[in-house]
């Protein structure tokens, strides 16, 4: 069965890039749509401000009314004060400072400089008009975009459904090994990518009970965990032919040499994922997430922010496979190589302060080299 | 009351930094404790691997067995098969690699190569000691630390409790104006920044009814919002300073220049935020949203990466103010001011692409100066 041999990084990207795109719309209310990806672009329902209002703190007046105005030729009028953002009532078309008036014991205010008309008003739509474009399709909602939604009167809107997420651990004998690790890690990981964990379930690691669990489906994309080795341990791969199509298996990726994918016979795709976990937390990251970010629409590169960084060692990486380097931050600048996931396995990802990818055509990189860091945020 | 005057950013920030400290810690799991940050240190319960473990998928076997086998010279040995990760079993004490054995039908494997003792065997503990610090006292936990806690048996660990916020709309005759633009962007600022919204309140805007509120307690920090503005609109500084103490009031911050904070007669944090949309926003993002990420145990930082980039065009501020412009990436590389938020209000947060605080002393920047510019991260 498709046991297609060692495929590059890239070409894993391609398959995943040509074949998973962005789902569906559906509609939210501002709140909930925080962190989605608008599936629309979004066009305010009303201006902003809806209607002529106070620029700033000060007393509403009709500006032809305060002509000649001045310390020496105070003039009185009604007192309506007003505070910024404040409507302006019918017939107002100015705004006099506070500074600029005095309110008196009869309830008038006493405004000693003119202000012409339109001073001190924020004109109705001068911030958004009516039917303006707000914010653009693609865009992932933040707290920031919330404020200016309610004031143009937009209540619902539309983003793109979350991707739902069968997890299948296939059954291991080593109980409280794999399992117990990667099953919490890849929940957390999909909820960071913007997914829903619809299903955590252990299914026995036999070709048949994972055959059937791929074809049960319910799920936007289905990662199955283990059974990916060489050996008696290759159920996986032969599950999914089963199920579907085996479309990769094996990748020149270190920690994440035997992850493949397809699609079933529905064509949800299906990644497969190691179970050793820091080939699990790799193949996801790299491929898995990916898929994850691109159905949820959002960027589908790595979550982390990179920055040209300096060896201060030498990495060492073997020519003909993509290998995922931790590196440590030292004091005074710059990077060097940790204990790799080969060695100490995930307590790689817990030391190091980010990572390098040395890509298949490189043996690596000598001390005093730039490379492109990706950096971990959480210290 | 306690009216204080415009105060510099900086007297603000250090007030907030000397009085507000992180929240005690309460128990977790390690998949709730996702993005939380931890409170004490965590050390492993059992070592990592457990036992001695098959460090790739072949033939466990007794070393000394194999003494001397070769292709001309197999030798054969009961079949135990072992996948990288599975423990070995009582006796074995390293694995022969797939490559180098062939099972037969007899049920035993033909192995062609010698290993030595100990050969591709992960021993007890190689990764993690029992008992070995993993993950350090104020670390944002990760889905990447999540599979080693798993390993290592920590299946409870002690982690910052969300700091509780009471959010008070102080009551406008504005219907629809900024209590609906304020109070939800709100809420996804505090749970971006770790907090729980406790209470979303619509309050009168009297001082009594305020005072009231700020007294009801079961908070960790308030937020009043609305209220703060000169003239007849300054309720909440006085409300505050009835209800506790009114430390600062007044900011040399635009926008927001009517902030202020104190606390209530129990000693909790109150913030006083503008209602005029995009000075409740600033006043948030610089201290409320600081105190909050201060109480959560974050980095009390802005949670926004920053870089130095050139600006292409003038940037024009006011000595003696600390502003915050708006600019847009431009498509050669550089940053340039886009109209400000005095001028389209929450707008100019949607339109940005990050923006530049440029300080009191500062009267802004000539085209051509390296400005270091927050971004927004989100398209």
């Amino acid at each position: 069965v498709g046991c297609l041999g060692p495929n590059s990084v890239d070409r894993v990207l391609a398959w995943i890039d040509e074949g998973i795109h962005r789902l569906e719309g559906e509609e939210a209310t501002p709140r909930e749509a925080v962190g989605r990806v608008l599936a629309d672009d979004i066009r305010a329902v009303r201006p902003v401000p809806p209607s002529d209002s106070a620029a700033l703190d000060g007393y509403a007046v009709q500006a032809y009314q305060t002509l000649g105005a001045s310390s020496y030729n105070p003039i009185e009028l009604p007192l309506i004060v007003v505070a910024a953002g404040d409507a302006l009532s019918e017939g107002m078309d100015a705004v006099v400072p506070l500074e600029h008036g005095e309110p008196d014991p009869a309830g008038r205010v006493v405004v000693v400089e003119a202000v012409a008309p339109g001073g001190n008003v924020d004109r109705r739509g001068t911030a958004v008009a009516a039917g303006a474009a707000l914010i653009s399709r693609g865009t992932q909602l933040a707290p920031r975009h919330i404020g200016i939604l309610a004031a143009a009167c937009v209540t619902r809107l539309a983003v793109i459904r979350r991707p739902r997420v069968g997890i299948l651990l296939a059954g291991s004998r080593r109980p409280g090994a794999e399992g117990d690790s990667d099953g919490p890690m890849l929940c957390a990981l999909v909820e960071r990518d913007g997914g829903i964990v619809l299903d955590l379930a252990a299914v026995d690691r036999s070709r048949s009970a994972l055959s059937d669990a791929l074809t049960a489906g319910g799920f936007d994309i289905a990662l199955v965990v283990g059974g990916t080795g060489p050996g008696r341990d290759d159920m996986a791969a032969a599950a999914l032919a089963a199920a579907g199509e085996l479309a990769i298996h094996g990748v020149a990726l270190r920690p994440g040499e035997t992850a493949g994918l397809g699609r079933n016979a529905g064509g949800i795709p299906v990644m497969l994922l190691p179970g050793t976990p820091a080939a699990c937390l790799w193949s996801y990251e790299l491929f898995a997430g990916r898929a994850i970010r691109r159905l949820a629409g959002r960027d589908a590169g790595l979550p982390y922010r990179s920055h040209i960084m300096t060896t201060t060692q030498k990495i060492v990486s073997s020519i003909g496979i993509t290998e995922i380097c931790p590196v440590r931050c030292r004091p005074r600048g710059g990077v060097a190589p940790i204990a790799s996931f080969t060695e100490i396995g995930l307590m790689a990802a817990v030391d190091a302060d980010g990572f390098v990818i040395v890509p298949e055509t490189s043996e690596g990189y000598p001390a005093g080299t730039p490379v492109d860091v990706y950096l971990y945020d959480d210290r």
